[in-house]
């Protein structure tokens, strides 16, 4: 069973009593009142990073890939905590020193003070992040609306090509193995842009299982469908020179996920102060498509013109 | 190495720049310009819990387990978040069915609301818990006074007879399995007392290692001892029975943890309105010992009048 269906049915219902629950529908928890913003977060070996031979690199993945649901809806990470399961291997003193030197690194880059901590023995290797934010709101999912363009920060299917380098999956030169893993590893979050975000958005979330994935999670229940233009969804010169040497699937690459950019919408009107906004901050913004009417289906226009039907390339988890 | 010894070596460091961390030597983390209270804790089957055979009674205990945390410090919890790692069969439909419905009983019990839930694969079954409470002010330790009364809720030892029921190694009737195991399962936390503590506690900390190591914990660093009349450590009479039928060592039985009642320090002036909040509310409250000063060693005066030295014999996770 998928993860969130797993979560939808049986966890859905015990939150029902709880007024500011809109969170087991979105990446966070918030609490309007008390203006918290909470987001908690699992990472296993073998399903969220592949090994622990870098664990300055998975460390610094983990922490990301975590605050990135509270930067994705607008709000600046404050606290997290950190819970180690593992054995003494993965424990051993140089990888806590790395580990430590990774999370001292983060925490400056992004502001983020270690606010607790936990070790327990086992013989799995996991890692469960609580990340704590303060926000007067956030950006909801379920809340686009008909008409709003569709934009993404960055650029999309290089963490894919990274973990296929990984795997030994794919051929390619030293130098862009070297890229594509940093980019696998080090998702670059866009914590000034987010903040801005807030202001103009209507509805936001991380890439993290995939663009139609999410973008199928952003838009929910709603009754609202996409239309998409992959020649405007933005991948990086070294991908877009692999899709083309090596005759690959564009949509297949950029719908995988571990992405860590922000898709959102936003009202026609905002385009200008958005892209004044992403010039400022030096992010790359794409507008790749619009929110149409529930009458139509769902629709990707692919670089020839051709209307095709959006797949769920994303990533599961199953039991 | 131990797992606070290892969290104090290296998490310590990363938290200095937090000025509301008074967390990593505390259960709990406290920012008190927001009120917030946060504990977050793993429990892994086979170290916190022996099996999964009774996922109804596991998750009670370990629901309890966090909450706790809160509720020793003085502070009501609110809102849970509750990770699991674990494979097919742990989370099969029935199992999850177990789960859901002791969590609801849960909620109803200590008027919590579920907030987060993530499920994620893996062959090794464990939980983070993330609970989450409000309140201007909390208990901490490291703040004992000297000639301070020692107190204890309720009783000492039966969870770990309880748990020595489940693994077999002690022989006793059918119905006092029934009652240990019960105890080792289903802590009985004090949520109305702990709500008065805060206004009489100078310092407190639930008991999960063990009296000692916790005593030692609540303590600290603070240049100050303690003395325990081993007479009036609390036990159950079913303990009581137990210990004098099978020669069996008090101090050994009330030393092992996993009893989460809460142990606490105040003034000798609030002896009488802590009598009296323990009677309103049912709740046996029974005075252990006084804090000393640091020219003398801890001690422990045992059922002879014999005075004997504290050892640690809480539970360590080793690495």
């Amino acid at each position: 069973m998928h993860e969130f269906q797993l979560i939808k049915k049986y966890l859905l219902k015990l939150s029902n009593n709880n007024k500011s629950s809109l969170n087991l529908n979105d990446d966070v928890f918030f609490d309007k009142s008390k203006h918290l913003v909470v987001s908690v977060d699992t990472y296993v070996q073998g399903i969220h990073f592949i090994d622990f031979k870098k664990p300055d690199l998975v460390i610094k993945k983990i922490i990301r890939s975590s605050i990135s649901d509270l930067i994705c809806k607008g709000v600046r990470p404050k606290y997290y905590f950190i819970s180690g399961s593992g054995d003494s291997k993965s424990f051993s003193s140089s990888n806590l020193k790395k580990i430590m030197k990774s999370l001292k690194q983060e925490q400056n880059k992004y502001n983020i003070s270690l606010s607790g901590g936990d070790t327990v023995m086992s013989n799995k290797l996991s890692f469960t992040i609580t990340s704590i934010g303060f926000s007067k709101k956030i950006i909801f999912r379920n809340n686009a609306k008909l008409r709003d363009d569709i934009y993404v920060t960055g650029n999309l299917g290089d963490s894919f090509v990274g973990l296929k380098v990984l795997k030994k999956k794919i051929n390619i030169s030293k130098s862009l193995e070297k890229y594509f893993i940093n980019k696998y590893y080090l998702p670059n979050l866009h914590l000034e842009f987010a903040k801005k975000l807030i202001s103009f958005a209507n509805a936001s979330i991380d890439l993290s299982d995939g663009l139609i994935s999410d973008l199928d999670k952003l838009i929910n229940k709603q009754k609202l469908s996409y239309k998409l233009f992959l020649n405007n969804i933005p991948v990086s010169n070294n991908l877009n020179k692999l899709l083309i040497t090596k005759k690959l699937n564009k949509m297949f690459f950029i719908s995988q996920g571990d992405d860590y950019q922000i898709l959102f919408t936003a009202n026609p009107s905002k385009s200008r102060i958005i892209n004044k906004t992403a010039k400022s901050l030096g992010i790359k913004i794409s507008k790749i498509g619009i929110i149409c009417s529930h009458s139509q289906k769902s629709q990707i226009i692919d670089t020839k013109g051709k209307k095709i039907a959006p797949k769920h390339k994303g990533y599961y988890h199953q039991f």
